[in-house]
């Protein structure tokens, strides 16, 4: 089930640089590995913002919260989630 | 080059459906062939609204702009565009 | 799965008083038909306006879509759709 | 008598871990006792955020005010109240 | 219980001048009758806006839900309620 | 001359309680003279908010922002003022 | 006492032009006949925009607002009102 | 030529009290000067808020920047600029 | 003197095709005209609406004015002004 | 490729001054750079705040990203992207 979803983040002013770069690779390390396991289905960065749209592919809302609550920058971002569904005039195979 | 865009479709109240079927089904023929042609490259319908997600792989703005204009649906859209990059935690090929 | 769903009603204001009754009858009989399906788990009016809170527990976003798009008020209603899931202080059984 | 109520948490960037963590179990205690009482009626998280959807069945509006004024995270939390009543296509005995 | 409550009135632009008025005296005369009652306790006009404050004294939201609703004017308007109770600060008998 | 507003109270976190306690008993005491003097005509709390709605009745604007100007929480509110007028379908002498 | 007042002036799509320019001509006559009699103190239009900004010195809300209602335009207007008093700053005599 | 421009103050609540007053003293002085001088034509409070209402009337965009910039709150508030111009009913010469 | 000028162009649905094409040509003429006068000095396309950003080089705000109304999409256009001046990192002589 | 960008800068209200005018040196030497090489075509100040209206050439999305992230200041702005393409009507040949 797909659900689109995007990502604010918003780090405290006075947040040490090395605890900011701590959790921006263990956010990168889970991103990748999510994305192997295919739960992450997309990942796009938005031009010009420290903000990404996503799209995730998984069982279910509790999954989808299950997920997002484990990121690593989940305190600091601000996130929408949106459920989408198969288009009547998609043609692509993996868009459902 | 990637962008994200979100089309809300409002068709004016008194349109005869005779019409608007005819909109409908040249808007479907279009995104269609527009998705075998690569250039729209995502398309998912949002949960309950009649509207749509979309991401569009072209070379530039001005082909952005002369692809949605093409729509049959175009005047009775709301459209947002995004511009979108590559992430740097993207490990999917196809996303950039 | 849940999902809850506002909607707000917004007839045009020169719809035939016959055609609106008799759309609010079809959407009545729909609505009663899927609370005894289970489908439609709770319906409330928002005190004031037009306008109800559903919650609705389906298998996934596409059969929420279908259900939302057959309701024959739906071409006249705003709608907005929030996933949830189990709450972590929740007791209650039927809550999931 | 129902009323529907969002809450979105937001503790302090700088709030010490086991003050936050204290916070929540009191929190936790609360809602669960509430909801055995019956004025807590139903309780969903939100997929992706920290915060949540309830339905209450209070008396009024005093006890309402009373009760989300006795919620140990009342301070931190951003909170939306709708009052609710039955809606004329219900069929289901709890939802008024 | 008291409820504060906005409406602002739109009518639409091509109503005939003496649908309007009749509308508006059966509106007037309800809410004198409304106000002897004593469940519409205050009603004042927004300076410069065809919008009016009222506070509203009832048993619950049904019975402000089907007063609003009985309304002449009630299809017209953009209604807004908020749900009151007693300040800690307030000396004056009337205000609960 | 009547005036509705609007209270929304906002103490910083890090205020120290002693001193959050003792504004709030200033303003109590000054909000209780004033409604007995009668320029605050009407105060309500708003369900589940740290916020009030008011009714002033002050000769003027001049008056008006002197009251509120006074007030010890006046420097931590979100204040909205809306001028009020008498309604020509009220009945109650008050109400002017 | 002093108003500032924002006027959006938004006639019908449909509104046969010999009545637009019959309703704009009685609008000038009376704004010109308040400046003269000087409620009406100021009168600038917003440039680029159908809008004016305009300050009033009246008795009060009431005469505010039946000034306001008497505007030929009043139907056609989005208006915001805002209560201005001196500015502690202020050196200009005629700003009060 | 003249501007609209709109000040919202919001001074940070750490800031020691005798710098508070120093700047707003250095405010109000430069406020005078530049009333006297012409170029700060009107200034008015809103009643109710730590917030003004202004025209300036300067020989161009360049000109009024510079003057905001110079105010010693600027980098406290919130400012707004609205371009205005003669209306075509003001009969105040000084509306220009 | 520069200004930012953003109009984003509804036309109502039921004019007539000719009209509207009747219009867009003098639309079209006059822009030319002007920006081979100078004061239309850029004029661009945002991708994927009816709508344009543009930047004008007056001699203040009542010329701004005047042109913005002689458009002939005028009274179809939603218009938002923003008076810009020089950036004091600026190196392009042209931008000012 | 071109791009509307803008730019609202807003500095922790504690960062120590020489840390922010060293920020805003290597920001001026950064953007004097990009003007000279062709990419900053546009660098205007918004008339009254601390923001700027921006248009960048560059070959696409991604480009645009790696320049605004590369900004000393990036940190601390608030920014919003807009594509751009030609506009039928313009004449200009350096607009595209």
């Amino acid at each position: 089930m797909l659900f689109h979803v995007t990502m604010e983040v918003q780090l405290p002013p006075g947040m040490p640089p090395a605890q900011a770069d701590a959790l921006k690779l263990e956010e990168k390390a889970l991103a990748q590995r999510l994305q192997e396991e295919g739960s992450w289905r997309h990942l796009w960065r938005v031009a010009g913002r420290y903000a990404n749209v996503s799209i995730f592919d998984v069982p279910g809302n509790e999954e989808l919260h299950a997920l997002l609550l484990s990121l690593p920058l989940f305190p600091y971002m601000r996130i929408e989630v949106t459920p989408l569904c198969r288009h009547p005039s998609s043609t692509r195979a993996g868009d459902l």
